[in-house]
Order: C-alpha cells, then structure tokens, then sequence
C-alpha cells in the first residue's frame, strides 16, 4: 500500500479522500511520519521548516472534517503550508520546493486545486477567506471556509479590517488563530503581551511562558480573553492544544456548521518534535541543509563578502554610535533586516513594530517630526503595504525619513509575491524622493550615510545577497545627490559607440558585459534625481546609450533616463533593460537572472542584438545630436 | 476687545494662550459663537461642514487643557480641524479654507506650528502621534501627545496596528475615540455594532441609538465595552459626552498626566447644533453654499452633464442587472463613488467594508475565486493604501477585478493628499493589468463593460467632475485592448507636423489645443498595454508627438509611449506633458489644471514653445524615421 519505504501511513495519503477513510486512530502515527519525513526532507533541502512542524496536526485535522476542496482552506503567508502540500498529493515533489521549476514556497492556486488562494504576504487570509464566504452566500453554494492566521499575521492591519467587516456581516466562517507567540523573530504587541499573560493566568504550558510581561494597570480583560474578538463580532473558542488532535478535531466538528464568524484559538509551538527547533524556532525559521538528527548546520565558509543586509545592520550600528537621534525601526524582521545587533546594543532606540509596515512608515514620521532621524528598515516587497503612507505622511511633508529596502530586485526562491520587482517604478513618480541604488557595499555605505544627511525623505535600495567583498568604508561620506559616475571607459571608441547606464546590482554585469563590448559603463547611482548632465555627455558622446536596471521595465530607472532624453530633444538611440512585464517565478537569483536576461551573458546577447540594427548602422548615416 | 462685530467671545481669542485666560464660565458660551462662526462662513464658502460642528468642544477643552504646540495634538483625517484652526489664529483666513491660496482643507504643518500633523487620509493619528510619544521618550522631553480619532477612522488597519505597537511600549498617550456612528455615510462594521448596542445598553440618547443591530449570540463584550482597547494595552474610559465641557475637561485634567497609553471614548453628534446637520450629516458632510438659517442649499441647475461618479453608479446598476455575478464593494464611499443606489438595489452584492481599502481589494480576490465578478470602486489616492494587495493577491493571481478608480488627476479643493496623481504611474508596472482611462462618459461606460468581459485584473481610472453630456450608451460593448483612436486628424499638414497622443481627462484639451495647432489628436483609451501600432503610425507621419496626461510625468503614460518607440527603434521627437514633479496644492479642478500647464492654454504654449527648438525645425533636415 505504501509508496515510500519507512513511511507505512504516509505512503498511503495521495489525496485528503485517503486521509479522510484513515481510521482516526492512525492519526498521531501520521503526524509522526509526516514529521520525519518534513525533518528528513528539509535537513536535506531547506526551506520554510519550523513553522511547519507546528501545523502538522492542524492540516491533519482540517483535512480530515472539512471537505476539502470544496470546503477552502486560506493558509496566511503559506510558509507553514507544507503538511498541507504534503497531504494533497504533493509530497514526492516537496524536494523540488523553492527550485527552479519546483513546488512554489507558498500557497499557489495554479499548483493545486486545494490551494485555494495564492499567499506569501501576511496577513490576507481573513480578507480572502471572508471574500469567499461572501461569495458563497451571494451564490447560495454551501461550502466552508477557514482561515489559518498565525499570532504574528495577526499584527496586520487588514487582519483587523477584516475581522470588523466579516463580524458585522455575520459570515459562516472560520478563522484559526494559530498562536505560538513568534512571528519570524518573537512577536511583539499588546496582543501578543495579552496572549502571554493569558496563558501564564491559566496556567497552560505554552511557548508565550518564559516572555510573560509584567501585570500592568488593568488585567480584567484575560477574564474574557476573546472580547476583543467578540467586540469584532466573532464568537471567541480556546485556547487549547494545537498539537492534540482529538480536541481539534472535536472542535472542528463541532464548528464546521456553526453558523456565524467563529474564531478558535490555538496554541501551537513552533519547531514542534523536533528540539534544536523547538529551542530555537528562530534559527530554524527558514534554513540550509540541516542534520536530520542533530539538527547542527552545515560550518559556514569562512571570509565571504558580507551581505547587504549585514553592510546595512552594521552601518547602522556605527551611526548611531555618532548620532543619538537615529532609530531604527523594522516590520518584524529584525534578523532579516540585519538588526539584531542594533536591537541589543540599542533598545531604545529601536522599534520592532510587528508585521504593520503601514504603521511603521507612519511612526517613523511621527519621529521625524520630533527631529529624531528615522532609518525604517522594510523590504522592497513589504514597502507596498506602506506605499500610502510613504507618500502620504513621509513624501508629502518631506519628513527625513531614510528607507533602507532590503531585497530589491530578484530574490530568488521566495519567488513571485517577494521580488522586489516593482519599487524604483513605484518611488521614482513620488515628488520629494532621493531614490539611490548601490553597486557595492561601500556605495551602500555612502548613500546611507548621505539618506541621514538630507532634510527629505530617501530611500537606500539594496539586492539579497552578497557584496563584492570590498575593504568597507566605516566612515563613509554622503555622496553628491543626483550625481553619477564613469566606473568604465572605453578604450578603442569603435563605433558604433556604446554607454552602458547601470543601476545599483546591474553595475557589476553591465561592466562584465562592458569588457567584451568596450563600452563606457556609467553606475548612475541615483534613480531620482537622475544626473541629467551625464546623460546627455553619454548621449552626445555614444550611438547607443543601454540601461539597465533588476526593477521592472515599465516606469523604471531606464524610463526615467528616456523622459531626461526626451525633455533634453536628444533623439540618441536607447535601450532599456530590466524585467519584463511578467511575475518571474522561483528559483536561485542566478538562474532568474539569467532566465530574465539580466546575467552579464543576457545582457551582452541583447545588446549585439540591438547593435545589429539598421538604425546603428554608423556607416549610412552621421550620428544623432541633440537641439 | 472683540475684533469682530456679534462675536464677543470669539472675538479675543488670537491663539491658544488666549483661550486659556479666558474664564471657564465663558466657554459654553464661546462654543456657541464658534458654531456660529462655522455656520455662517461655511454656509457662504462650503467646505467640511458636520464633522466640525462635532467638534467644538473637543477643541476647545483639549486647548484648554493641553500646553499646545508644546503638546501635540493629532487630528486624524483634519476634516473636523476647522474649529482647531479657528482657535490657532486662523479664524479670520477660515474663509479661504480650500481656495487656490487659502488655508488648507485639512491640517498642515507648514500652515501653523499647532499643526503638529499633516493629514487628509485617515487613520494616521495613532501612529504619527505614537512617533512623537516616542520621540518624546527617546529624547527625554515632557511633552503630552493626544491622536483624536473618529470611530469611522478606527475601521482602518493601521490604526490597530498603531494601537497595538503603542500598547505594548506602554506609551503616554492619549488616543480621543470621537464616536458619532458616522463615517462619511454610516459607519459599518462590527466594533460600530458594539458601540451602538452598548449605547442602547447604558441607555445613552446618541446618534447609534436608531441603528443598533439585533442582539446577537453573545453579548457579554458588552460588559467590559473596552476590553478590546484593554486588550491592546490601552486604558479606557467613557464614554462619556463630548459636548460636555465641565465633563470632557474634567477628563483631560485627569487624564494629561496619566502614564502609559490612554484611551477616551467620547460620543458626539456630527453636525452638533444645526438641526438639518444633525438629521441629514451625509447630505451635510461636505457642502457648497447652503442658507445658514434653514440649510437649504440654492436650486441646482438642471440639464447639466452627470459625473464620471453618476456615470459609473449607473453603469453598474444596470450591469448588475444583466449579470447576477456582478459585486460591488466600497471602502467607506457608498456617496463619493456613486453607489447609493446600487446599495439600495442589490443589498445582497453590496459590499461597504469601511475604510479598510486593503479588506476590500482582497475581499473582491477572494469573491473572484469564487467566481464572481467584483468591481471594486477606489479613489486613486485610496488605491495607494491598497497597493500591495492590488499587486499581490489580485494582479499575481490574475483574478479578475474591476477598480473603479473615480478622482483620477487633480481633484481640486481637497489638495495636495487626494489628488489622484500617481495611479497611472504605480498601476503601469504591475504585470497582468490592463488600465483604461476614458475621455467621454460613453468611453467610461465601454471601459467598464470592457474590464467585466476580461479574465484578468482592470482599472477604469476616470475623474473628478463631470462628463462632456453626451447622450448615454446604455449598452456599452467592450473595447478592442490596447487599441486607441484618432479623434481628430489633421487638415493641412503643415510642418512640423504635430500628433497629441491623450490620455483620458486631456482629450478634450489636446482637441481644442489641436484646432489651433492643427494637430492629430488620439484618444489612446488604454494606458496599458498600450497601442505600439498606433503609436508608431503616429512616430511615422509627424515631425513631433505629444502625449498629455493628468497624472505624474514621471513613470506615467507618456513614459509609456517613451519606451514603445525606445523599443521600437524610434528617434521621433517626443514632448510629455503631465503632472510635475511636484506636490499640487489645493484650489479648483481648473485652477489647478492652469497651474500646472494641463488646460488648452497650457498644453498649446508648451507645444508651441517645443515647436521652437531647432530639432524641429525640418526645413533644415530630413525627418526621422525609425529603423
């Protein structure tokens, strides 16, 4: 019966129909064997991984009472999904997850009909899985809908916007509030302070025990520890043990035709069975390969060029030394923001607001406008979620505020919902924005270092990734605004000639590129304001000026550098370079790249196709100038 | 002592300080003249009219109390900040409010320094005011910091997310939840639900009491109304009457100096004091002109155009009609964006979320995964808050949504946070959208048709005021995607000749600026995907094109058509015109629109001007021809 040798149960699930005519006493066997095979299998490839051992019995549970997939199950962010995955007739192929080709990392409606709605971003199930319900009810069809939202995608606003509408709507659903008191890092907020101090009160032994706070003024409210969600009009069940599978599944039964917004609290641990996890469900967050039984991590190589995010984190730390007025301020992703260190040595000076980007883009005006010098860590895709407010009470008032934005461009197995595709098209339009990309980790340095000199808003936007390895600058100096600068010359001049303008990742490959081509490479530094002057040197001086950027094509940097031409009447040739109007997928950032053709081999292949041109024919014609 | 005749009172107040000498015996009667000032100068100029009447004694008692500016006093939203404004040595300009020049409509940092906020959106308070708590910390300054927020403000995300971060930093401050059951409409959603059944319970005479909702499955939050603040950390009280003064300055006096994060639940009525206020406040939420005795507002002249918003309320009744898949869904603008009577007609596919923009571009995700067909009716300034869910769980998925974008360009007296400048601009890039901006009333009607016939995400994105009154299409059919129009063509032919390419809303200007010029005119209808074809026609018979749009240069539409003939090998001069890069203060639609170079006059002087320079001069060379 079993398709997989050592997995007698597993082997036997294709589809939640064969888990549903499993005798429910082989239930806890099957979580054993989904564990191990979870434990086995990431050990062996990476990936999401703690978070998973913490959902193996609630996806068992879910699958097993509700009907599946006519019944929807919204699995927020997605990055626990995998015993789901795992359950609908995805498990051979959980070894390809984050590849090239492979299992998308999160929730993806393409892939399966029992992913009923594509995630990634926290905090959109209760929205999705209300839209549903809705959906249901306009259409009288009888199915259930669950949402599955974790404490930290709990600190989101649209959370809250749509507890408030569901609960006045009175929709039949369910939400799971799936709590284990970590967001990536531990979570933070008076919700999950509340949560602790529950369980503390009860007496449950839980993950939120050791990070109880203090009682403050008033604890009336754990007597009715679900007020808040029943003010929100959900009726309110829990907490109880995420990890028992009779009680879930009693309760599930019990709830899956209620009618009416029910909301069950269920505590969870995180790295559940597996103890270096458990110990450290941080660590165990998203990882490498891993030894299945010790859990002990591969030894890093030794004396690689630091990450952006450690270049960023440690310039941080060493302007704040210099200067009491800058904080620092996350949405929750302090180690993957690099502000571990920042955090310890300076406490009061840092805020983790919880996943709320709105709100944190929002406070660092507040702190600007009290003359502290706000440096808001946020990744590019994140920054979406506080793009109204960026413009808003950042941009509007030209509050000083510096954007460091991690994760700009491809970056890589997280895939669609995470590239940082989009943020110099949707910045650069914003009045009032410096708009910088740097092409080293000591340009990083330096366009930090001149965000906190200016008196207006800016933004730093750096890859995932590594540096070139470079001495670093530890005191580095702002640079010029809106200045660029030649990184190569030309050498012979044969025509037709040809300028390569980089922006911030692409310098590298664009020189690469340059070498065979001889072509002058200028890293342009600024996205906004553009170096106007350059622009026109480089168009006066060459026949074809290329730009490149890893943001899309469409109102990019390279469409800025077109507008410049335009406004200046220079009618040089000009080809644009960057990513296509297309969501890439998952994979490694080289292999996306490459696929986009914005490897030094994508880019050399797409400029001999261009030089190939009648128009840059330079023997038929004189070259183009300017008015 | 009183600088103006009948306002004894009013009169001595210049500032704040002026107020806090004045005996607190005479404060009723000073509220009295206030209203009246309001009443008086509003019922001439128009303006935000009922939220102001709501809060005069707020205002008053809370600059009574507080040390400001030293204190800081957020206004979420600033619609209700006139009687602020009045106090803080702004009465006498009060008359200007909203003009091209005058105050602004809402608060402003750079108009008084007892603005400590810029603001317009809401929802904004408890965060910005939670930076300056902080920064107050950070910096060991004892100052006091109060966010008033109203209830329809508490419907946004981000205020829990504030809420949430400044509970669990145990922040002093004080949060005013100023609850009249009023957004711009009714307040909607399940925390108003529980404010009305608690009124009901205490026997409160206030605006919820005609609309409290059946008693549902458990009321015991009711007994603990302010566990979900407790819950976030907050303290509470009230509620209690905010158009007490002895009470609410009791309160503050209290209150000022309490540690930690405070929350005072004060229940007001909008429109406080002028009867036909207080029993209509949408009809007197904004207003023009209106008699300051009876409220009458003057006869409105018959047989003038419908607008884009009546427009889009009709076409989508009558959709819904012929269509029973058709939803629609608004964040808080059932009257702004024209769908009062599609709320009254098809209750059941009507979705107000509340100001909750990110609920609602996921919620109509999740009702298109079921199959339905949701047109999700936004601002363009709105859109922003709703940016990432509009990238990440509609466009990604490639789920079929209508945005509605009504306000699209420069919406006139609301200023600087609600022109609708940049959605061009941040819509443009995100792959699988297609966005249409039509140029007539017929145009918006068939774009509209067009967006529900695609399988993929749309935008209609149309603008303030009116349509050009032509007869009405009542049954539009799609449009042909990517495929634009000429509207005009050319007589003579002269050189150089001259091709406007226009995008929506400048249309009819370039038309009329076109007569002059005797110039091609397009009505390109599609921002994206653009139409190469025509665009090349275009680039291959005229010496020069233009594109017009009325939103950001920078990234819009025009840069659009830029990297077309970029692409395309094209070295066709090109003039864009757009928005500045600049933030547009507040004045008329068409003041505006002169300001900025976008009406007739505007448009032809920039052609003419570029008509000048010496690349166009073709007496002098041949023209340019792509490759």
């Amino acid at each position: 019966m079993t398709d997989i040798p050592g997995y007698a149960l597993l082997g036997r699930i294709q589809t939640p129909d064969d888990l549903r005519k499993l005798p429910v006493g082989e239930l806890p066997g099957l979580a054993v064997e989904m564990r191990r095979y979870l434990i086995e299998t990431l050990g062996r490839i990476g990936g999401h991984f703690a978070a998973n051992l913490g959902t193996v019995e609630l996806s068992l549970a879910l699958h097993h009472c509700f009907e599946t997939p006519r019944d929807r199950i919204v699995w927020d962010v997605g990055h626990q999904a995998y015993p789901h995955k795992i359950l609908t007739g995805r498990r051979a192929q959980l070894e390809t997850i984050r590849r090239l080709g492979g299992l998308a990392p999160f929730c993806l409606r393409a892939e399966s009909e029992y992913d009923s709605f594509g995630v990634g971003h926290s905090s959109t199930s209760i929205s999705a899985a209300a839209g549903m319900a809705a959906g249901a009810r306009v259409k009288g069809e009888p199915r259930r809908v669950v949402a599955v939202i974790g404490d930290g995608g709990m600190t989101a606003g649209m959370a809250f916007e749509a507890l408030n509408h569901a609960g006045h709507l009175g929709l039949d659903m369910l939400v799971i509030y799936n709590d284990n008191d970590m967001s990536i890092s531990e979570n933070v907020g008076a919700l999950r302070d509340h949560s602790a101090r529950l369980m503390q009160k009860l007496g449950l032994n839980t993950p939120h025990a050791a990070r109880a706070p203090q009682a403050e003024h008033n604890e009336a409210h754990l007597d009715h520890p679900g007020a808040m969600f029943e003010t929100f009009g959900f009726r309110y069940s829990g907490p109880i043990d995420g990890h028992d599978l009779p009680v879930l599944m009693a309760e599930f039964d019990r709830l899956k035709d209620s009618k009416g917004p029910q909301l069950l609290h269920v505590v969870t641990t995180k790295g559940k069975g597996f103890e270096p996890a458990e110990a450290d469900p941080i660590k165990y967050h998203g990882i490498t390969q891993f030894d299945p039984v010790t859990g002990a991590f591969p030894a890093k190589k030794g004396g690689g060029a630091p990450s952006y995010t450690q270049v960023f984190g440690d310039w941080l730390c060493r302007a704040a030394e210099h200067d009491p007025l800058i904080v620092g301020i996350t949405p929750a992703m302090r180690e993957g923001s690099g502000l571990v260190e920042f955090s310890k040595r300076f406490p009061d000076r840092y805020f983790d607001v919880g996943i709320a980007e709105q709100h944190a883009v929002t406070l660092a005006a507040g702190l600007a406008c009290e003359g502290l010098k706000p440096v808001c860590a946020i990744y590019s895709t994140f920054l979406q979620r506080g793009y109204d407010q960026l413009i808003h009470d950042v941009a509007i008032q030209n509050l000083p505020v510096v954007f460091a934005i991690d994760r700009g461009g491809l970056v890589g197995a997280d895939g669609a919902t995470h590239h940082g595709a989009f943020d110099l098209s949707y910045l650069r339009c914003i009045p009032n924005m410096v708009v910088m990309a740097p092409s080293d980790e000591n340009e990083c340095r330096r366009m930090l270092a001149t965000g906190v000199s200016l008196n207006q808003p800016s933004a730093v936007r750096y890859p995932r990734g590594n540096g070139n390895g470079l001495a670093a600058e530890l005191d580095p100096k702002p640079l010029p605004v809106g200045r660029g600068r030649i990184v190569r010359e030309a050498h012979g001049r044969r025509r037709p000639r040809v300028a390569i303008l980089a922006f911030g990742a692409m310098v590298q490959p664009a020189i690469e590129a340059a070498e065979i081509l001889d072509a002058v490479v200028a890293d342009m530094r600024f996205v906004k304001p553009l170096d106007a002057e350059l622009i026109l040197d480089l168009a006066n001086e060459n026949d074809l000026l290329v730009t490149i950027e890893d943001n899309a094509r469409l109102g990019g940097a390279g469409s800025g550098v077109n507008e410049v031409l335009v406004a200046q009447h220079h009618t040089v040739p000009v080809l644009n370079l960057g990513l296509p109007d297309q969501f890439v997928e998952h994979g490694t950032r080289e292999e996306l790249l490459a696929q986009v053709g914005l490897d030094t081999a994508g880019i050399l292949r797409a400029i001999q196709k261009r030089l190939r041109s009648r128009d840059l024919d330079v023997s038929a014609r004189t070259t183009n100038r300017g008015a």
